[in-house]
């Protein structure tokens, strides 16, 4: 049984927003960057020594849809799960959701590819396959 | 007859960049709003000035693709245009290509809502609807 | 009595690194905020909130200083602290260090000025210099 | 005789500001860099291409002055000068200037050191060294 959803905390700082009060769009693919890496670390595979070992994921699609803003001192919940696995690259989808009233505030989905040092595909490595179970893995009913 | 496309190039320096060695996939959104700010200015409007009137497009949802790297130092070309646009807000599309073979980096379309300062959707405003000429519209094949 | 010190903990993730695979140096002004932000809600304050109220910090000045580069993986503890308090502003000081051998990464001053609703010179509410205690607040010797 | 000052422009997006409706304190830093890279570029040197040949200039401080807020929409010029070089290292000095009422909004310097790929110091490559024209090389003054 791998795990099935990651979840962490963090509040929006000034860094986080823009000149129309709310936080700004490009910034829910970093937070969506940051549950990935904390999802991934905690089935046991660092992506900073994966690296070094000559594989890391590319992003190769990303869906993403903004359903309510979040604002300056907003505290959030980043939900991570794994959607689908397959040898070539994993899945992953995010939310996005408001502490204080729990409203869904963003959704996406990210595509990636697992590429060795030379740019070129290659497999995801065993260790991070055999924690992800495959028909029991993540699901989008799973995060609600 | 309205703007088909709109074009503008930038040079990929070190804060666009990631440990990767790439561009950071959540840039290429940063990159799309700054192309869709340049194309509706040379539309005549000014989101600055459209903001202080009360009315702000705000991002309902987006597709994004990666097709190929930047890297620290490329040129790169952002084009941007209108898939659909209808009362309530605009579709755009963007292109991002590298200057030097003219490779296609990245593809996206961005969904906005217009509206108003209390955040109610409205309409949007007859000054930008004017100007784009309904069915012959920016389309995918006119990025190419 | 007032706060001395506030610590808080992140890890380095994809965005906030460069081509040159260690922490964007900008970015530490992003740390760097994240930490007064939170130091000044512990005490009582929530920036969201004075904002509203009509009141904002705005920085002034900046001072900066890279000891050893951070890197994707790292856990970082980022401490915050007043140096210097007056009735037109606050000037804090900020250390970051990476948390597995404590080495020190970065150290920082802030100066900043309160600002009125129309961008006015005004006082540091009350509130928040009630907490600051004068001459026995956060100084560098403190940080170590 | 060397390059005494590189300007560029570029106009202020929603990516550049946050909720305090100005620009970000944190994006000054990028558009320093920004101005260095192309400052360098234009001296016959791409950052780029030297990181492959194993330098790289890291930088060690920076002190930074804001004057006047930037808005969205604003029109910015960016000056970069070199204010002192050393076999070991440069030192930059960058103004930002609002191009409508030529109103100085940062300045701001960054001083660099040269490293080679093992994170050693090592010396300014000559290429760069032979382009600036040491005792009349930027000064302050000279952005004025």
């Amino acid at each position: 049984m791998g795990m099935r959803t990651h979840k962490m905390r963090i509040r929006i700082h000034y860094g986080d927003t823009d000149a129309g009060g709310v936080v700004y769009y490009a910034n829910y693919l970093r937070f969506m960057e940051a549950g990935r890496y904390e999802y991934i670390r905690e089935m046991g595979t660092d992506l900073a020594e994966l690296q070094e070992k000559g594989h890391v994921f590319v992003v190769v699609e990303v869906e993403a849809k903004y359903h309510s803003p979040a604002r300056l001192g907003d505290e959030i919940e980043i939900s991570t799960g794994i959607k689908e696995s397959t040898p070539a690259g994993l899945t992953f989808i995010s939310e996005v959701r408001k502490v204080k009233d729990d409203i869904l505030l963003f959704s996406g989905t990210v595509r990636t590819a697992c590429l060795d040092a030379r740019g070129r595909p290659t497999r995801v490595p065993q260790d991070i396959m055999k924690r992800i179970d495959g028909p029991t893995g993540m699901k989008e009913e799973d995060l609600v």
